[in-house]
């Protein structure tokens, strides 16, 4: 029988402590931190012992040594009001991007996913029709990409949904791709294109402040299939970690833009201690992503860098393998890694060299 | 770039359906099915594909095949006001208890906790010290069972704290316990007590209420370390697995007491297709527990069985270890596997032969 431990000896202070929310202790606002300051803040008091884990806490997923191969694990939390709006997200997509963005997470690592762990709770609101909808949506990415539905926990909630899915995935060890590897004079690559989902996400809210206004009014979303589809039906890129495979080529760096362009290549050079160039004539924005930017009066390169949500895949490749990797593959080479003295800038379109600036999505500014 | 699919030709239809929340649609409330309800209909629409997913669904942790070991994940989540209240519950408690849940869903397959994945969701009512007190708790918990935290999400949250935690460990694939192994004629063990817990939290929701009433009253919980701790510092059993392997028995069926015995028991015997009986005068109950049941005015026997929150380990036997194991662990022999005709019964103090109910904890009872 466990022994009674000295931990109680202040638990009716503890007690008379939170009840009274006593005002007195140290109180530091998270809004003071913003959600990368909490992580890393948090990350610093957490060290890794086992000699397993490989890597823990920094980067798109865990590294956990099976001997030849790694284990790759990664989580992400889901709210509603915060990450998603069910007032336009039906629950089939939502259940897709669920499962997408996290496979996202291992093909970052240059892994391939094969089980997630899913968990939900909801309030009374939501129907069993609902969920099943979601759970369509969950098994539908999954057939697509291989991987199973191999646990998860649900629980009722007191207001809203909350999804929490945490995937695994494998790769050799030799093949995985980390973000702190980037090396001077390497070619910075992205695949597909960047912007859309973030212009999808502002044509949905401005259609529901429409609708909100006259819900007589039908949604006008008529020609902006792309961005919509960017927003509520993301790829993840496993042809892209096929295509690596196929040419035997491993990316020195690799991140998935999920909080943008910028943000992300801030994680890559801070963690790689190099600094890099980018184009921004180069940036791939698609043609109908960049039209509806100029109509909303939003700068389609802003949209491109600080948009997020894309899920395309950022990586660094050294030289020598420019040429297999253009020619066989669906990505833009954008820019390049300099020194980490020689900051992380832009060439703009107008030949100016100006600085980039880390404006990653903040949980907790409001 | 991915094609732009006919999952959008009904966009509009989605769209109006979901802001006009359309009550012509077909709606089951989740009331009507429980927890468990729903938990067996999602299961019955997943099927898992992938050769290395041994086991998905359906026990403490999914099975994954890692060549001569298997990979053990499992995942809960913790909703505040659901499953726990933060007026008596200290953070470091919470962050202590929320790993213990999770080691011992992996010491109930007789595998080894490595890594836990931590997200949780807050709102800004949560200071940087609370967080901090919360990650106290859970890398205390983590320390003193050699697990690591190797990754997680942080979110905020509209309302309350939301924690999702992923444990992820390790077993010799001969020596996993599931549930649905346990044999005609194994003794059933348990290990520890039961029903302290559930006192715990009885006692604690009594001094919150007569605290609420009068605010000037000191909280009286005096000579009731014991249950208390049992509810707000739960210990995984890592000591039963260890023994298990030092002595070399493997349980045929295993599982922790998260809900309730009786409705663990309903587990076993229902995944074994086999009944029990069990011998209520075989139940172990702490002393102090069950004074506080009788003060309580109730069945000792009941907060035993239908409690839940004990994380004590349940599980079955062949005969033939029933020596090595009664020498050497902390266990009690409460009964044994029938078959599955002869039911689930427990006989009685009075020698009366009762049916046990299933009671476990329903998540969407209110």
């Amino acid at each position: 029988m466990p022994q009674v431990s000295k931990f109680f000896l202040t638990f009716g202070e503890n007690f008379r402590n939170t009840m009274l929310e006593d005002k007195n202790t140290k109180r530091t606002e998270l809004s003071e931190m913003g959600e990368f300051g909490l992580i890393r803040h948090l990350s610093s008091l957490i060290k890794v012992k086992n000699p397993e884990t490989l890597k823990g806490i920094g980067d798109d997923a865990a590294v956990i040594n099976l001997g030849k191969n790694s284990g790759l694990v990664s989580t992400d939390m889901l709210v509603e009001g915060v990450h998603f709006d069910l007032s336009y997200v039906p629950m089939k997509h939502l259940g897709y991007k669920a499962a997408m963005v996290n496979f996202s997470d291992i093909y970052a690592m240059n892994g391939i996913p094969k089980q997630i762990f899913v968990s939900i709770a909801i309030s009374n609101r939501f129907s069993l029709e609902a969920i099943e909808e979601f759970y369509a949506g969950l098994m539908l990415a999954c057939e697509k990409h291989d991987v199973d539905i191999a646990g998860g926990d649900t629980s009722s909630s007191r207001s809203g949904m909350i999804i929490s899915i945490t995937v695994v995935g494998v790769a050799p060890n030799k093949q995985i791709s980390m973000r702190n590897k980037a090396q001077l004079g390497d070619l910075i690559c992205v695949s597909g294109d960047l912007g859309g989902a973030f212009l999808g996400l502002q044509l949905l809210e401005r259609e529901k402040r429409i609708f909100l206004e006259n819900p007589g009014i039908q949604p006008d979303l008529g020609e902006n299939s792309y961005v919509l589809e960017r927003q509520l039906k993301p790829e993840a890129r496993k042809d892209i970690i096929q295509k690596f495979a196929e040419i035997k080529v491993v990316p020195n760096a690799m991140i998935d833009i999920s909080d943008g362009l910028a943000s992300e290549l801030f994680h890559i050079c801070k963690s790689s201690e190099v600094g890099c160039m980018i184009y921004e004539n180069k940036l791939p924005i698609d043609q109908s992503a960049y039209q509806l930017a100029l109509d909303l009066n939003l700068d389609p390169t802003v949209c491109a860098m600080n948009g997020g949500e894309d899920y395309e895949l950022l990586f660094t490749i050294p030289m020598k393998d420019h040429q297999k990797v253009s020619e066989n593959m669906d990505i833009s080479i954008i820019g390049q890694i300099t020194a980490e003295s020689a900051g992380i800038y832009m060439l703009d379109k107008s030949d100016h060299v100006v600085p980039i600036t880390a404006q990653g999505w903040d949980a907790f500014q409001s």
